[in-house]
């Protein structure tokens, strides 16, 4: 052998934190009582080794699977490195599934215990009967907020651990092998899901944490509102002990005024989450009159961010909106938005509109555009194609599936339209699902939801595709003003005008009070379209 | 498989700068004639591909080592990437090396091509014969730069180039397999070859890149000092691809103002190189009285730097001196020095003395300190060990050597003494065979030279054990006066007793016109000490 080769463990994060990060923290807001508590990595790291010998003790075996049902805590970080450290996967499950999908999903897995957040106890009240391979719950929190229940095999988390101590090796094995399991909880059909490999995890929190990627490093400290359970909260939590910064874990309170609480006590000089935060995030921050002085990036993705938000983070609080792309499948960083040398010498207004784009791959991810023919289109900002992606941290076959998920050549189709330009950077046009085909044409739901979005009087915008019988399809757009506002139909349609053709505005405009979301935060377009479906006759 | 696994070849990187940054470029002082070109990673990687296509045909096959004497330059960037992208083994020379050395390490590798700097090339006619296994030389020139020659197989690299094409794909193969090799000029006993491997360079590439380390984005330009084949210019020439900065190779001008120049003319923001260089640039910067307005941080490795560095980057030119630390065997990089959150809040003193420290690993390498019998010392800032090194950068067994470098554990001795703080920060006390034994006590020749360099008269020094009858070794200190400058022997003591006690100053001070240095620009203090030995008595 020529280099050293030793098998990495993700658990090797929370080990390198621990010793040259000890006084780094994790900062947790309670979802018991809301209450901020504070953890240096060298505790977490105690606390994870005695959640390991826990749950040995109970009769985890390497290889099972052992979920979580919780919000992004101290102890739910402490139960990934706890469960897949020791050869355990740690599958984070999404509370707010419906009970139809957390059926499929628990016993597809086989999850042999469950950890749960306290306020989701009722969650297990109502179904514990239907999990029949599940041998024992965890409740993370400690006796005296326990839940009263009948449900046997029910634990408290902190008891566990007093019981237990931290003299603990984590154990050597194949770093291919399975460390955590995450379910894409797709609008049709049976969820899907991901196994992620340690190796794949460390590839990517590689790349996540480099300079041109969040660009964190041991001063910062992370607002990490991306829940634990999407999408491993895009790697952050691997990511921050890796470079031993703080890490903020806001529990259940997503207001405005709880975040900005956060970012401002403890100086969160990044934060990472989907457009809906922020967007309360800024109306706070506009109502109360203050500023984000410590950030300096967020963060966002999930869903597109509207233009909008980048001038309303730049202009008011000087701070970088990074748009960033990816999926369940890919870990799921696929591109982010930083300047590259090629577009410093533009133009601002060509600058702006390049940063405003979904960004470009960091190395360890290819990405390219084809037509229905599987034909590669043209890098040139302007060819709209079906999105594949390929690297070492894309899936390959989902979890028990029998065929693999990819093309001969490694090729994952992502089910996205997308033009890449000449500088690498790629931007969404819209779900292919979501297109709307007006008489041959396509219409992209995503620019007009953000055009619509940049209206003042206009909250959230959310266009979908109606059946039409003599264009195929045509634009509904769906509105929530802002509060206090009542925008017209016809000054939403004049502020469309501006940048899009006649043919492609909306042929009507409703406003309604919400917009119902799906589980991961995202409009939902399948429940927008079902209950619009015969407007336009 | 449950996530894609593709095998890594380091050609990738340069196949991603390619496509997704295209226009960044390596912009090279040529050593023909000084003049600066550009290229792009476009054309970078269609002459990497044009030199894999010509070494086939001239019948390079993979496995086989293939020499380079050169120095920093576009073209021997595009070697590395043609010789190892094809599976062949890029071993890099360095041109300084004595003609045994030279002749040991090209016989041991085996190389079959050797590559090189036309202004290398009466090295080669001197030597020729004495390679008996080397096929042929490649020029790194065009055809009216050749040498006159009647050393046979002699090709000239950019007539090759123009008659390849670049219609070629890298093979794939395990990237476990060796893609590079670099001999350590021990100053005792032959070389001995490190084999870096693909995936070993990848690990590193990206550690390197981090916020932690050096930092750079695709927006940055670095300017490469230290040279391909030192370490594998820190990993530099594989991290620029990774990344998308621009490169700058300076050829062989190493002086104050053709450094400057280049960062001056090309906006350089970082750059890389040991403290030497920096000296000059220093020198030059004061002299004509010029600020580096573009550059954010220098990196300084190879050996400590003074800490009268430090501060002349920081208070004339704004910039921040990085202290690394690494070796040959950790290709190279061991530790870095950016602040953590834990020194933040020292007092400015405090922190800049940490600051001025080797550092801290990066996530991948482990380092710990152990006294004589291989017990680990507590890590207090204090306690003074042998350095201890892990990780899948770090080699495992040297080239062609029967036992590994390493013990039963993985770790690998450095020779080096050190001291690790609280903070996870390590200082090099010194070289373990550099160190001064009197009477018992240690005395870090390092320390002395650093605060003998801060004398305001003094360019280099250099202190090294002299035996001595009554102590067993005592110290002497050798110096360099900065220019029109005669410092006195008095002054330099008396300046040496802020920081040194009395027992501890050196016993003599000797003023010498310069100071023989070794292959890669260090002190050779092999040499000094047989100079000076019989000095006391």
């Amino acid at each position: 052998m020529n280099m050293q080769n030793h098998p990495f463990n993700l658990a090797h994060l929370l080990d390198f934190a621990g010793k040259y990060h000890p006084t780094q923290k994790v900062i947790t807001r309670r979802v018991e009582d809301d209450k901020i508590v504070e953890h240096t990595y060298k505790e977490v790291l105690s606390r994870a080794k005695r959640l390991a010998n826990a749950l040995i003790k109970l009769g985890a075996s390497p290889g099972d699977c052992i979920g979580t049902i919780a919000l992004n805590t101290h102890r739910h970080m402490e139960s990934w490195y706890g469960i897949s450290g020791q050869g355990c996967i740690s599958h984070t499950i999404n509370p707010r599934l419906s009970m139809k999908q957390l059926h499929y999903i628990v016993n597809h897995a086989e999850d042999k215990f469950i950890l749960i957040d306290p306020i989701f106890w009722p969650i297990i009240e109502g179904m514990h009967s239907k999990f029949p391979k599940v041998e024992g719950y965890i409740v993370l929190t400690e006796k005296e907020n326990m839940p009263k229940t009948e449900v046997p095999n029910v634990y408290c988390y902190e008891e566990l651990l007093e019981s237990s101590t931290d003299d603990y090796t984590w154990p050597e094995f194949d770093p291919h092998q399975g460390s955590s399991l995450c379910y894409t909880s797709g609008t049709t059909g049976d969820p899907k899901g991901v196994m992620y490999t340690h190796i794949s995890n460390l590839w990517h929190a590689y790349a996540l944490s480099l300079s041109d990627a969040i660009a964190v490093g041991a001063q910062d400290t992370i607002l990490v509102v991306v829940p634990l359970f999407h999408a491993n909260s895009w790697g952050l939590a691997y990511a921050g002990p890796m470079i031993g910064c703080n890490l903020i874990m806001p529990g259940k309170r997503m207001d405005g005024q709880a975040i900005f609480e956060l970012i401002d006590k403890y100086q969160a000089t990044t934060a990472a989450g989907v457009p809906t935060v922020w967007t309360n995030l800024l109306e706070y921050a506009d109502a109360s009159g203050r500023i984000m002085e410590s950030l300096k990036d967020v963060v966002v993705g999930g869903s597109a961010a509207p233009p909008s938000m980048f001038t309303r983070f730049r202009e008011k609080h000087d701070i970088d909106l990074i748009h960033a792309w990816g999926m369940t499948e890919m870990s799921p960083l696929g591109t982010i938005n930083r300047p590259s040398g090629g577009i410093m010498s533009l133009p601002d207004k060509d600058y702006r509109r390049i940063r405003r784009k979904q960004g470009r791959p960091i190395f360890g991810v290819d990405i390219k555009i084809v037509n229905d023919q599987g034909e590669e289109l043209p890098r040139d900002g302007k060819e709209v194609g079906r999105l594949l992606v390929k690297g070492n941290w894309v899936v390959h076959t989902y979890f028990k599936a029998e065929q693999p998920a990819i093309d001969g050549d490694g090729w994952f189709d992502t089910g996205d339209m997308a033009t890449i330009d000449p500088y690498g950077y790629m931007e969404i046009i819209d779900r292919a699902k979501d297109l709307i085909k007006s008489g041959g044409e396509w219409i992209s739901s995503v620019d007009m939801e953000n055009h619509a979005m940049g209206h003042e009087e206009v909250s959230l915008a959310a266009a979908i595709a109606i059946n039409h019988d003599k264009w195929g399809e045509r634009p509904l757009l769906i509105v929530v003003p802002k509060e206090g506002h009542k925008p017209s139909k016809e000054s939403l349609l004049t502020h469309l005008s501006s940048e899009f053709s006649k043919w492609q505005l909306p042929d009507d405009v409703i406003f309604v009070e919400e917009i119902p979301l799906t589980a991961t935060g995202k409009f939902s377009k399948l429940s927008l379209r079902e209950q619009f479906k015969g407007h336009f006759g």
